[in-house]
């Protein structure tokens, strides 16, 4: 007999959510996933992840450490935080997989959103196994929301980060801003960008700041992290060959307006977008298209402000994290720039959904009202 | 025999704590004091506090709770937030009346740092009374915090509160700002006044809000609450006489320039100060020293950004407590104005001393680093 949902099974799903998180930013264009596998007694046989793309999903990576250790997991239960697949991609369909290995029962978190892999419940159903979909869905939803506002929204998840006084300020008058935030939070910036697909600033930080906007720090200890994406939104390709953010620490793509000079640039990798606005125009969303075409699911804006509130006014933020240093100036450039937002009715409305002490600053993440970036939809 | 110091006199200044924390705001010029005392064998006998000035200090109404209750306090302890006086003022020295009541032991938090009033410890241990102080003194030191450092710098303790968005604007770029703040953020404002002396506006704000500046709400119903001084900083008299603020819910002082017509004001309340700066020039000093012989103690700084940025810059804000509302502008006015900080070396740096969530609002309570308003001078 297969186990009932219990105890049991919501701490294996706690435990796959878990395992799910490890891969944050090493999966895309796929989701994470984690795995654990029940024999039919309820113990745990084997634990699996998604690792990245073209690798085994979560299910079948399950399966094998059930395997290797040598555990029988016919009449077992299947715990998994995504909806199983029923398409054959690089990998075979995992509800196949689960059905041949003798599965008597799986739970599941999230419905899988995505037109192309639905459908595995019913397969599952089908061929006699018990299905459950549900448990824990907000908690594993939330684990995945970058990956299913993607699939909702056909562009990347962006999470907006920025550093600042209490009063607002991104540096002071004369322009100098290191350091504004706390060593602490300065770490934490890292792993945001270890388990983003790829980091975003405009011309004006790069000028400025000459970012390096490559994983660095204790973070990498972590083994398996993924470097991002680094994405330079340069309308005039001002950007040098000797600048930080074009070593070979990670990739980078430099984004230039159509008829920019970038032949001081051989070898870049490049993309051109209508030159208009930052990020090419509407508000960054012709950027977004092209790196949702490149398969990244999604991105750490990190500056400037005059890029960052063209994304607000497009309403192509979907998280934003602020570390507020405790800290007065009273003078100095804003976090954020014009949005496009004249009066207070129109203010762009957040949702406090974690305060956190980071050192001396705090760090607050706020999700904007009326968005569904975490919220799948329902089949 | 008296009891010795353990559990029941640190509950019993706890206790004490609490009652002078009842009493924040109506007692300046005076600190605020709890007490209690405990019988000879260590139960609590009378409790009292200093309500306002000109009324019975907490030992003297404490005594007098224990004698209406009919305890016997002979050979028992008396346990106060602040070192009894010494002094003959409005009424008579609290020592001599703690010696006069058969009174053994006497313990204290914080010593009197007030020239006129030290010595009292000594009185008593000089009539053979066990006394001992420092019990709980960082607590006690922090519920007084605003009357030690009106006796330390000669000048009212000066809260500043602010309400922005999360990237640091206190109103939309039409002006428009209600409401940033949550309405409990607004109603916590009224608390704030309640335990203030002095509540301080700038002309622009005057202009702008039209404000009241009297304290309304739920926090009236603690029965006791002494409506603050009503301060417009106003150089060139422009408030008219419909004002809000020159309503008769609370006093109201205007401070104008020196050479300010006020003839259309007639019997107002009027202080002349230099007109070169706002709050008379040297960043606030010379309002304040005005307000500190007016007997104000605490001051609440409200606003505008341009006033607060000259207290900063003169070093004159104590505590800041800010409401931030988790909403993005991207454009408007900012909640702090110039205030002589150009370069990032030199911005005033805060210790967040607590944070709390107010509605959707994050309430803000920081403290000027390398400030010794709450750590009063040992004697």
């Amino acid at each position: 007999m297969a186990t009932r949902e219990g105890p049991v099974e919501a701490d294996a799903m706690r435990r796959a959510i878990a395992l799910a998180a490890r891969a944050l930013g090493s999966t895309s264009p796929n989701p994470v996933v984690g795995c654990v596998v029940l024999d039919a007694a309820g113990r745990t046989a084997g634990e699996g992840r998604h690792r990245r793309a073209g690798g085994p999903h979560a299910e079948i990576d399950a399966l094998r450490a059930a395997a290797d250790a040598g555990h029988d997991v016919r009449g077992g239960t299947a715990v998994v935080t995504l909806e199983p697949c029923n398409h054959t991609g690089r990998t075979g369909p995992c509800a196949q997989a689960l059905i041949d290995a003798g599965i008597a029962r799986v739970v599941y978190a999230v419905a899988d959103p995505n037109p192309t892999a639905t459908g595995g419940a019913a397969t599952l159903a089908a061929a006699g196994v018990d299905v459950e979909g549900g448990l824990l869905a907000a908690e594993a939803a939330a684990g995945n929301a970058a990956w299913l506002t993607s699939v909702l929204r056909r562009r990347p998840f962006v999470l907006w980060k920025y550093a600042a006084t209490l009063d607002g300020r991104s540096a002071a008058a004369d322009g100098t801003s290191r350091w504004i935030s706390s060593a602490e939070s300065r770490a934490d910036v890292h792993r945001l960008r270890a388990e983003a697909d790829a980091v975003v600033v405009g011309s004006g930080t790069l000028r400025s700041d000459d970012p390096h906007l490559a994983v660095r720090g204790p973070v990498l200890q972590r083994g398996d992290v993924t470097q991002p994406l680094r994405v330079v939104v340069d309308t005039h390709a001002t950007v040098t060959p000797g600048a930080r953010v074009l070593d070979a620490a990670a990739p980078t793509l430099i984004v230039v307006g159509e008829d920019a000079d970038t032949r001081h640039l051989p070898g870049a990798d490049i993309a051109r977008l209508p030159a208009d606005k930052p990020g090419g125009g509407n508000g960054g969303k012709a950027l977004l298209a092209e790196l949702h075409g490149r398969g990244v699911r999604s991105v750490l804006l990190e500056g400037g402000a005059a890029l960052a509130g063209s994304f607000v006014a497009a309403g192509a933020v979907d998280r934003v994290v602020a570390y507020l240093a405790p800290a007065l100036l009273g003078a100095g450039p804003s976090a954020l720039g014009d949005s496009g937002i004249g009066t207070i009715a129109r203010a762009l409305r957040l949702d406090v959904t974690d305060v956190a002490r980071l050192g001396p600053d705090l760090r607050i993440t706020a999700t904007p009202l009326a968005s569904a970036s975490t919220a799948p939809e329902e089949n």
